[in-house]
């Protein structure tokens, strides 16, 4: 085994301008998939990735309708019924690109500058999707699979995958796998390789405050109407406290309190303020009282205000009181919240505190639990072992802030666990302007997935 | 006198469908001046009016320009010395018309359905502007006018008049004036002819609320910024307390409190809670404690926001914490509140609020003060008995919610005082879509100004 690996890790290092070619490919395609009027690039990018497996000699390889966006398939089933099947997971959609004039070049024009390449879903998760299949094709072309593999690469995780728990209810078996593959989760550092064994989930909403029934001049009727932009303004202003903490009814009640064992874990992550500080470009932080700022963003619940509108935006000024008003809210949730319980409790915020003046809609958009993986199973031992052959030191175990809510589907319906990892950095702008990928980090994450999948071979 | 007077309302009441095609083609104009890319329609605007000026006979008709939106000026003074001069004023800017998808006709298309013609601008004030040119065409063609006649006709009004003040200090005597006729202010009802004597005053804000350098993932840093879009709310929130009252330090402290025979005479007004309601499509009023609606629109200063702006506003959904997030903010005035305090007062309040996990940054727009007219003075008067003529029906005196600034720069400048009238009716949609006039009480208008006119030989 030694020798095909050393042979795997050649090819990888003599291929890599190959590889950006083909990743510079891939990010070229537009394939944002909240947005309705990009179904055909939607379609071309699952189509791309389809003929980069047919091309590797994968079978069975098929873009399967969902009630959404499509799911990639394909498997490699050659390694044998003995070897474990380690199931692939990706996504070949990505964020929208707004606010464009902030890019420095084209969001789908991708651009390497000095050791980074500029693209949207460079990092998230394009070139993350690439690495598996260039690792995957480097040891193809030097010997022979050790495993067997199936690839599920779904294109609607930037929306919050709302079909693929149904779909993969209706896949059961096409899935079943020993252990899920995600190399959706990021490195703390660019030196510190890392594996997350918690995520947090999500639940989404759109509030809409309705005011007068049509926008009013705001000299003849201002003193009379309730400003729909004022009182969602005051509704926003009291979810939270003034420790920083969510007021929403019984939203702490089924948080899982850190033990102290774990807060010491935390607590050697070089996440500190001056981290943080670093990557955000605050100048002051801000969080829950009583937390340090990797336990807040790993291990509490919060609540953000993604988006808002209402009446006149433009330049210039308009007299108008509107007749509405909208905010786009969001819960990251941690172990043991529930997103429908969360919408019932936000809903009994709004019950309780919304004033007779106005009406209101709540409409409930993406939404998953968070999930936990079990840090002593032997595929993430295969997984640490290859991050430290491949850096040279040992990685870090993280909670993660971000969902992935396939991640939850996938223990549930599947029965299948995930290990998770990634090479993208802190500083990448995910879901942000001036999305990039540091190179040679993505270089060194192929090598170790080519460990990985050696490695795997000890497991079943 | 009689004959004359005559003769002028019958020219009028033959000349109907003219006066609407003229009307017409003035609203397909589109002179919105806070779009910059409108320049062109602007100075098309103001070439429209100076073509109707030359053709009624005026003199030295002129497009003056301005720091911003030129203004229209033409005089006719062939009644001599002895007789009065009478001020006409009006603007030939509109409000923009989003959002496009309300209304039921092109904004721009005018278009009569049943007694009413829809157009941007037909009531602000477009409709207004050619009332006051037919009652003059109506006495020019049929015998010689009683009074001397100036036209002032800006393109700012919409935008505050941010100009007028600067152009009146450097034009005073060509504005000399005995009586400005303003008739930009609108009727309390269909039967109801109105004068208006008092106007509030306006102070227009943006305030803009930065958080950290960039949009970030809100699941990779949820947790340790403040949300810009929360923290935005959270200033607007306190900007009111749980009576409807204005917290900024001080704000009330130069308010002139409403004496008791005043409150009396406003109380007679039909504008009750029901009327409101009807009016606004608010199904519960919402104001200052302690006040009525008519004393909470007219007497007492509001604070309203415009405009709200942040983050991902487009379909479905965009886990992002913005870098940013914005408000337009305004207030309406009362004597003897001043902008320049009221832009003191909310940078105080911001101040002592702002928590330091952000960044704000208030820029100040339009402003301007309140103003009170004596409601004894000659020119009301005649203006009172020109209303009872047309209308067979005692006008009511009214305090308005709105903004005139040019009222209060005639007063402090030119020392000329305005009457203030309109032919607009609080259902005509203002600066909202569909906005409309109706056209029996726009003729009748007409013969009002031409009653008006000749009643004004009394004055001098």
């Amino acid at each position: 085994m030694a020798d095909s690996l050393q042979r795997a890790l050649d090819y990888a290092h003599n291929h890599q301008v190959q590889f950006l070619n083909e990743l510079m490919s891939f990010l070229s395609i537009p394939s944002i998939s909240t947005d309705p009027s990009r179904k055909p690039e939607m379609l071309q990018a699952a189509q791309w990735c389809t003929s980069q497996l047919q091309g590797l000699g994968f079978t069975n390889v098929e873009i399967l309708p969902t009630s959404g966006h499509p799911v990639v398939y394909a498997e490699y089933l050659q390694a044998g019924t003995r070897a474990p099947t380690i199931l692939i997971y990706g996504h070949y959609d990505v964020q929208p690109a707004e606010p464009l004039e902030l890019w420095q070049s084209d969001p789908f024009t991708p651009e390497q500058r000095g050791q980074n390449l500029y693209a949207r879903g460079a990092s998230d998760m394009k070139g993350q999707v690439i690495a598996t299949l260039k690792a995957v094709e480097s040891i193809l072309k030097t010997s022979s699979l050790p495993v067997n593999i199936k690839y599920l690469l779904e294109g609607e995780e930037e929306i919050g995958s709302p079909s693929l728990g149904e779909f993969l209810q209706n896949n059961k078996s096409r899935f079943a796998a020993d252990l899920a593959l995600n190399p959706d989760a990021g490195m703390v550092a660019q030196d510190i390789p890392t594996i997350v064994y918690t995520l947090r989930g999500l639940a989404y909403f759109e509030l809409r405050v309705y005011g007068p029934g049509h926008d009013l001049h705001s000299g003849v009727f201002g003193g009379v109407v309730h400003n729909p932009a004022i009182a969602l303004a005051e509704l926003i202003a009291g979810m939270h406290d003034s420790h920083g903490r969510i007021t929403l009814p019984g939203f702490y009640d089924s948080v899982r309190p850190l033990d102290p064992e774990e807060r010491t874990e935390l607590a050697r992550l070089p996440m500190t303020e001056e981290y943080y500080k670093g990557q955000t470009g605050a100048s002051v932080l801000y969080g829950e009282a009583g937390f340090t700022p990797a336990e807040r963003i790993g291990a509490r619940p919060t609540l953000d205000v993604n988006g808002l509108y209402s009446g006149f935006i433009g330049e210039g000024s308009k007299t108008v009181i509107p007749s509405w008003a909208m905010a786009k809210i969001s819960m990251r949730l941690v172990p043991d919240q529930n997103p429908d319980q969360v919408h019932q409790q936000l809903l009994a915020y709004l019950e309780q505190k919304a004033p007779a003046t106005i009406r209101w809609e709540l409409l409930k958009m993406a939404g998953g639990p968070a999930c936990s993986t079990n840090r002593h199973q032997p595929g993430v031992e295969a997984l640490r072992k290859a991050l430290q052959s491949a850096w040279g030191v040992e990685p870090v175990f993280k909670r993660e802030g971000g969902s992935v809510p396939v991640v939850g589907q996938m223990q549930e319906i599947l029965k299948v666990d995930s290990v998770l990892t990634g090479f993208g950095l802190p500083d990448d702008n995910l879901h942000a302007p001036n999305e990039k990928l540091h190179l040679p980090t993505w270089f060194k994450g192929i090598d170790s997935l080519i460990y990985f999948l050696f490695n795997m071979l000890e497991v079943k």
